[in-house]
């Protein structure tokens, strides 16, 4: 195990709590009535269905931030005004919110703490590469190193989203361990051969919170926090 | 002025006398007579041509790390005895020295400057990912990420090798700094519409030290060091 990579919209960063303040604040700005929760869990829920349209090769790779800029359009005409009356200046800026996620309180000493334990660390996530420089940037993720989605030019769980980036770092899948609050997310990974680690946020959907997971699925680690993976990681080779 | 990118072999790290040390540690395991720095030149000299096989379309696109390895037989072939008789992993570990070379004494201060006076800073090199990676954890180069040659899949001073990384990064050719010490680097990307810092290195040749350059060739910052070039940007957008 040379190198832990993180799902990083859930597992690293709050987006819900993170989307939702934007779209208050969106709101607030053009007099708009509106449950700035429901909105984020809405525009988040067309996550997977439009990566789906790019895994399954209906359509060529776009990177996420299009995607989100498509979605909003797409979250605006269910629950809001019709995104025709803003400013597409506006519609742009609000979509960058999903570049500027809150992290969870232990995400910053956590991945500093494997970084310093000698491992690799870096994002596995669906975001493209700048969405998560600047994400990087603002909240103090100390990466070793960012390959966006849009380097491997595949969508999670894709087998190459996976693959990719360990051949890029010039390592066999079982010396890469993927660290997600996501069941489906680690059994892909470790179907190619990645090892594991699962981290429970039971706060991700909020307070009706959707069983996310436990650890009894078998994963090589599994933790209630990026800090508590740490402690098991720097207590010797895995 | 978004992101300053640097190339890395003689602008960052001092390949001659990493390279010559990795060398001389060799032919002592061995007990080979031969001159380290003649060899360490001899090696970077198969550098540019390797490459033009690839930038010509005459090769399909390898990494580096094919090349440095593929260059030092020749090496070997050249000035010392033939590589055959050496264990293959021997040659794999000497040829590894390329990851590992030492950095000039005001990079790691130079660079920390620029990341805190906010730009982005990482390397623009034609290193592969890996290579690049185990150099930034070895010397402490705190890159905000690594995007390798093998990510644009094309070797400087082809356009496509500055202008993937500036589209990676959502960034304009002119919102990307080129930092290098050597001018036809510094031109191909002003070609193509990239700022560029000119950093003398004249020890990269060691004594024999062939004429890098000099600060009259219009570059939009020149200096002798990278912290010289960090002072310079500290004083505001440029």
């Amino acid at each position: 195990m040379r190198a832990v990579l993180f799902d990083v919209f859930g597992t690293v960063v709050d987006w819900r709590s993170g989307i939702a303040a934007a779209v208050r604040s969106f709101a607030d700005r053009h007099g708009l009535e509106l449950d700035a929760y429901a909105f984020a869990d809405s525009w988040r829920g067309q996550y997977q269905p439009a990566m789906q349209a790019v895994r399954s090769g209906a359509r060529p790779f776009v990177t996420l931030d299009v995607l989100h800029r498509e979605n909003l359009d797409d979250t605006l005409r269910a629950l809001g005004p019709d995104p025709g009356v803003f400013d597409p200046g506006e519609l742009e800026a609000l979509a960058r919110a999903w570049h500027f996620l809150p992290p969870w309180p232990d995400s910053v000493a956590g991945i500093a703490s494997i970084k310093r334990a000698g491992y690799i660390v870096g994002p596995m996530s669906n975001g493209n590469t700048s969405l998560l420089l600047d994400m990087a940037k603002a909240a103090g993720l100390p990466w070793d190193l960012i390959l966006g989605s849009d380097v491997s030019r595949a969508y999670k769980p894709d087998p190459e989203a996976y693959l990719r980036p360990a051949a890029f770092l010039a390592l066999e899948p079982a010396e890469v361990m993927l660290a997600a609050a996501h069941p489906a997310d680690l059994a892909a990974a470790r179907k190619v051969g990645l090892a594991t680690a699962f981290i429970a946020r039971p706060a991700e959907y909020g307070p009706r919170a959707a069983d996310t997971g436990t650890a009894t699925a078998g994963w090589d680690l599994a933790g209630g926090s990026i800090t508590e993976i740490a402690a098991r990681l720097e207590q010797g080779p895995h």
